[in-house]
């Protein structure tokens, strides 16, 4: 295989793919929080030295991990640091941002990870959670009840818009800019966040 | 191949198998309204009375072709047929209940052929668009307009909560029970129904 020229320290492709792979079981098994850098060496056989010499921190190699589409932390504070008022919309257009961008791509294959491999599904879920909504929240201006339920529904609306625009692909969806797309499903997205809980039995707060 | 002891009628699997390869094929190329009984058969090289002998209907034979989960005909009066007050609320209920059913993992494989073989997106989408949109918007007592943009942002909200459910398995998603995500989801679904979409600006009216 020929050396990439990117940004990533070298380091021999089988060891750094070595690591990666412990790093999915350990994440996949264990969640994002418990999974310690620790482990995963342990799990591939190597000094945890050698991992942060490759990856830097847990969150960075949990990216790598999961091959995601994009560093929310690059994209989150545009999109909660003004505060709760029309957060939905911000989120869409930012959204659509990324998959209309050259790491569109990658987002694609992203997303059919998560639907082909229950593996991938785990990290993907971690990655919602930890990476994209709790860092969400706290760059929000109030406090949110039931964050992992709320943020679960605007994922769940997020997926389905990629998927009937990027990889089902319906003309309809297709067609419509981002503006558009972000005065539709913003709503929906701030109705997610802020709508009223307490009459749905849900389970007890997590 | 063992001959299975369903509802179908009998014949020979390659004859089968040839005329629903064929009807795909057709039906992704064509669309739905264009495709024909008799265009189908020319592509599958046989004759047309033999479809009809195997398959019934092209309704039928599309449903089968796309491998359905299930007959939009047998839900959609139920769903739609009220009215449209909490049209939304039934039509989750309605789609939960399929996919908690024995026809979930039907619904299942649709969704992941869906997103991952291009001739198979384009079929789900003339499923949605032509036998659930369509056939449920017949069955309302109003007039709507953007049939196909209103259709496919519900369409898009049902991909993503399945997605979340069934397919990423979003744990705070999958603790909830039916009537809680139709409580949360139907007035999602009721929106795109219902808002007014004449302010933004939408390719011309179809």
């Amino acid at each position: 295989m020929e050396r990439k020229r990117s940004g990533r320290r070298p380091g021999r492709p089988d060891t750094r793919q070595q690591i990666l792979a412990a790093a999915r079981e350990v994440f996949a098994a264990e969640g994002y929080e418990r999974s310690s850098i620790r482990r995963i060496a342990t799990a591939a056989e190597v000094d945890p030295a050698l991992i942060h010499h490759y990856f830097g921190t847990k969150d960075k190699l949990f990216l790598e991990a999961v091959e995601a589409p994009f560093d929310p932390k690059t994209v989150i504070p545009d999109v909660f640091g003004p505060g709760i008022t029309n957060v939905g919309e911000r989120l869409v257009r930012t959204f659509i941002g990324v998959w209309d961008s050259p790491n569109g791509t990658r987002a694609e294959a992203f997303l059919r990870s998560a639907v082909n491999h229950p593996l991938m599904s785990k990290l993907v879920e971690q990655f919602i959670l930890n990476h994209i909504i709790k860092n969400a929240l706290t760059n929000l201006d109030v406090e949110i009840d039931h964050i992992s339920v709320r943020g679960s529904l605007i994922a769940s609306q997020l997926l389905g818009l990629a998927m009937a625009r990027y990889l089902v692909k319906l003309s309809a969806i297709c067609e419509l800019d981002a503006e558009t797309l972000a005065k539709i499903y913003g709503p929906t997205i701030q109705r997610y966040l802020e709508m009223d809980l307490t009459e749905l039995h849900l389970p007890p707060r997590e």
